[in-house]
């Protein structure tokens, strides 16, 4: 059998088989091999709660697959409210017809994905549809979040320092790229977070926002940061870290990384006399390499200023951005 | 806009306004509401997980509809396990065309069930893909232990008594007439079951094992439990519920109401002892009146019945039963 069939979904024998060979196999988690309706953990005070669906097409692409996508994207999202990710649930809506190889291979990713993000798979859950083999994964997960620790989208200050922990625009242009068959050597970021958020907080960095630059690209994440907070974002255009290659597809294709997705940054927003610290921090962290402050926060000088985000443009414009109309073609997570 | 298109799931302003209309007005709590990338929400010692996603068609069926459903299946997994159902994350797919009048019911209908069972929705993701307007929900949920409660498969024990917390075969047979058009007063039972569950613990009744009946059926579940444990699980084909409709429908199409699944039936294996009081308890709830003791667990007279489901037939013969084989179309939850 190499590809899934209606069976694969009944909840019988088929679902169990293939729970077995290809999940439990990966997932070696004491609490899923249980095999229980639900994970029964250890808890904590406080928690984080997230979940994402991820539809990318195609599941595998340079730098990653939806595997590590899925993983990284709710590891994340807990580590964005400052929490430490521990417990993901997944599930998995099958396509008929889907590869059960590339299954395998994408629970591997996954699998690999975790254990180095340090979460434990704890449940999950398989469906299997008509249609032409595609395949669609929900992570929802928990995390706790340390005492003491508020980091939250309003929580941005006037005379904070913006910092982003790398490169803009990569898996965004990465799936592109496949989606238009253009070959190039731009590979997907996609990442877990966790290390630098958490070396944040350790070294007592007070940081009020962090967000990870996901679907709608910096340009919208910061535009709803700046609406959450009711104050004026300004970024420097030349400040903004775009690799060459990123830059080039850009320019030919007529896009703008402003407003290219990727799966493996974030916003950090921390007190100016911070923020050197914390680059330093992110730039000494696996994925945090091209770190760097691109703007500050401020108080509004007039009405229009209100929530805005205004980007200096490298000529010496002023440039209001806003958030992402019309659809980030294509689906990118 | 009364349907869904592809710039719903762009991530920017579409998106925004979808989840402002349609999920932020029904789905009423203040974590939701913040829009964070995860909820940070109160914690306990011990926490139970879950997930779920849910492909039913059709999206709306006599007794219920796919929203309703989605937030039993998740609330019911948790209280297998014991747990009072707490913090609930849903993800929604989304295939373009999908009618936003009817997404909005069956949100509405998410709502008023996480309001009766009990549970807050803390966080949600909106994608939209390719297709035909379908929709597909997954539900992942958290549920706090409480102390000294320890639920699951492996516990029963010999001399237990085998419960069903009331008919079986409902949902199983209302989706099946509403995908081959037959006209009949079926309605399916999906239902949150927190309350007898709620209360049997409350009432200190040592539950062992408890179990939704879901896909696969009564005796998929009793299968798996009876395999879990390596106990003989005995039931008698007369005690077993099913209403005269499931019983015509099920004769008049071949089907066996032991392999159709519930989405508001659990079952329950407890001490002898306490077993009327079990039952009456279950009864005394809202969706518990038919419940009934079905069969006993022993321990295996030889190695043929270890991990064995046995029913004694109305006959007087004696069948060994297995998990579902083969695909329990259609589609259930």
């Amino acid at each position: 059998m190499d590809k899934i069939i209606m069976e694969h979904g009944s909840g019988g024998r088929a679902t169990g088989k293939l729970i077995k060979e290809i999940f439990e196999s990966q997932f070696d988690s004491d609490v899923l091999s249980e095999m229980e309706d639900a994970a029964v953990v250890p808890g904590d005070a406080t928690i984080a709660m997230t979940t994402d669906s991820f539809v990318v097409t195609p599941l595998e692409f340079p730098g990653g697959d939806i595997g590590r996508l899925c993983i990284c994207g709710t590891v994340n999202d807990l580590c964005m409210r400052g929490a430490v990710p521990k417990y993901i649930t997944c599930g998995f809506i099958l396509e008929e017809g889907c590869d059960i190889e590339q299954l395998r291979r994408l629970v591997k990713s996954m699998a690999a994905t975790a254990k180095e993000a340090g979460v434990k798979i704890v449940a999950g859950d398989t469906k299997v549809i008509e249609g032409n083999g595609g395949i669609y994964i929900n992570t929802a997960g928990v995390g706790f979040v340390p005492k003491g620790v508020d980091i939250k989208a309003k929580n941005a200050q006037d005379d904070d320092v913006i910092i982003v922990s790398g490169n803009v625009g990569d898996h965004h242009a990465t799936v592109l790229s496949q989606r238009m068959g253009i070959k190039n050597t731009i590979e997907s970021d996609n990442a877990p977070l966790q290390e630098m958020v958490g070396k944040l907080i350790a070294n007592k960095i007070p940081v009020h926002v962090l967000r990870d630059v996901t679907r709608g690209g910096l340009a919208t994440v910061l535009k709803e940061l700046a609406l959450a907070s009711g104050l004026r974002f300004e970024i420097l255009q030349e400040k903004l870290p775009v690799s060459a290659q990123v830059k080039s597809f850009c320019g030919l294709l007529g896009l703008d990384p402003l407003y290219m997705g990727n799966e493996g940054k974030m916003v950090a927003i921390v007190p100016k006399e911070y923020a050197a610290q914390a680059v330093e921090i992110i730039r000494g962290c696996k994925y945090g390499e091209n770190a760097c402050m691109i703007g500050a926060v401020n108080t509004p000088e007039n009405d229009n200023e209100v929530g805005s985000l205004i980007m200096k443009t490298e000529i010496g414009g002023r440039r209001f951005l806003d958030i992402l109309q019309g659809e980030g073609l294509p689906r990118i997570c």
